[in-house]
């Protein structure tokens, strides 16, 4: 995990990405319909490029069809020799690879935006690797400056230690989006033009930076995984119980130790044995059941964000 | 079509069928605690079967592997010869026609109760093939009584003419409890209490006409499907547009000719062109996207309900 230095040139080459996973239909029908009327992504300063991710799992409207494409995004899978044995996602990731990258170089795009939906109740949701990306941060600061009536909240999703393993590690910079909540495989039109709204306002962020806009620094609160927790579950690995009704739909409140988070099949309620309060998100998202994640733990922490320097070489606007 | 005769004698092969579809999960996680822990399912004069039916696609998460198992029990799929060409869905609906039928033989099971789950915003819901089936209005109208603060719809699934194909066709009388909003492969903790209590209350029914009980006459509303209609889509089938957030969430609501159904992706409104009112079910489902089906379109009708005698060859309870 490193820290992804500031831009010092305009970013001219951005994309927007929806079906990195294949059943969470906001992404993929808005980046769909921009495939055939592109008019939207278009700013002054550069045209954001759609792209559908993983074809195979849009085309059967599944997350995944031989494992999580957002997970691929490592040096193993990129930089070894293809087999005719790899899941698919491993060539797709390694061609995605190729069209936005190469991963960490000097060629790769300037900035991709990820289309992500989830069945918790996590309202819109700006994720980013790390605090150390910068202008991820100064990204979210103004997409909640600009939206003050829908709680923008920012989600650093990298472990210490971790490489980097989503797609939009792939780029210079990222972010995803995730709203929710939404079923798979349901689009529905209140998160669709919430999330086309969104898009318009990342892609307004950019021409400004590219324009020559300096922003100053700021403090911002942003909240850090820092563990999951698993599902009761019986010895051969089935549910034993479930989300407790008092944590179902909680997503960003206080969770305080002591507190109901299961309810068992047999009647009794499991109560968070924490140490100490955390905030949980992601809750009883339905394609973490298989990862083991029941929710995930977050701290609440308040970072201080230096200013992100006007360009000495911003574009101007074309005729 | 043809209409179930009234039970004659006390019903005392009863099965309860989760999993029919694999990811709706309130059914699968029930049928999965009673096989441990059946004591639930007993009554004085009968103990009702837990089973999950379709096991591949349970496995997987998923809704059926090879094809909806709950359009496979047409006699088509049941006398035909067996190939290894059969999808597992034809396979297994022979295994269950041999478990719980032979459909429409007097060795049939008396009665299944089969759960399901919907992504559409229908609360509780029972679905019977047609009001010709007495027993089973008899039990909705009790669940309704027993329940008078759930608004517990009856919605008529068997279009005229058509061949009786679902899970509760293959024994002498079922019904089916569709029990929404759940996201696929999700486990709500309301859901899956109100589904119990609801099992519990039908086992209950079971067990007062097995006891000799009578049930008046009576006249019952119930939402018979007259239609569906398709999403808005592009030339390659894809999405257009989808549900407008006035019809979202609203089954079971008045949808009046030139009201909004649609909202297209290029900005319109797609307004209701039919002839007369209608009640929305089933809207924006998930399975029912590679149907062509944004909702069903539904007529509510009052039906009269002719007596359930009392048997004359009632059960005396055990010791």
């Amino acid at each position: 995990m490193c820290s992804r230095p500031v831009p010092r040139e305009p970013l001219h080459r951005v994309a927007v990405t929806g079906g990195t996973h294949g059943n969470e239909m906001s992404g993929i029908c808005l980046v769909r319909h921009w495939l055939q009327a592109p008019g939207e992504l278009q700013r002054p300063s550069f045209s954001a490029v759609p792209v559908l991710a993983n074809l195979a799992a849009i085309a059967a409207c599944r997350r995944y069809v031989g494992c999580d494409l957002n997970r691929t995004f490592i040096s193993t899978f990129l930089t070894a020799k293809a087999s005719p044995d790899d899941p698919y996602e491993v060539t797709r990731a390694r061609e995605l690879n190729q069209l936005l990258g190469p991963k960490a170089s000097s060629q790769a795009f300037d900035f991709v935006l990820d289309l992500h939906n989830t069945t918790a109740n996590v309202g819109t949701c700006l994720i980013i690797d790390t605090n150390q990306d910068v202008f991820a941060m100064h990204l979210c600061h103004h997409l909640q400056l600009q939206n003050p009536e829908l709680p923008c909240r920012v989600i650093l999703y990298q472990r210490p230690g971790e490489e980097r393993f989503s797609l939009s590690s792939v780029t210079k910079n990222g972010i995803s989006l995730e709203l929710g909540p939404q079923p798979q495989g349901v689009l529905r039109a209140d998160l669709f033009s919430q999330m086309r709204a969104l898009v318009a306002a990342v892609l307004d962020f950019i021409e400004l930076f590219n324009q020559g806009t300096a922003f100053p620094a700021f403090e911002m609160k942003a909240y850090s995984i820092v563990g999951t927790v698993d599902f009761p579950r019986t010895k051969d690995g089935h549910l034993a119980g479930t989300v407790h009704p008092r944590l179902q739909d909680q997503d960003f409140e206080l969770l305080q130790p002591g507190a109901p988070i299961f309810q068992m099949f047999s009647g009794e309620d499991v109560l968070y044995e924490g140490e100490s309060t955390v905030y949980p998100v992601f809750i009883n998202e339905a394609a973490y059941y298989e990862k083991g994640i029941a929710f995930f733990q977050t701290k609440k922490l308040t970072f201080s964000v230096p200013a992100l320097p006007a360009l000495t070489s911003a574009c101007t606007p074309g005729p």
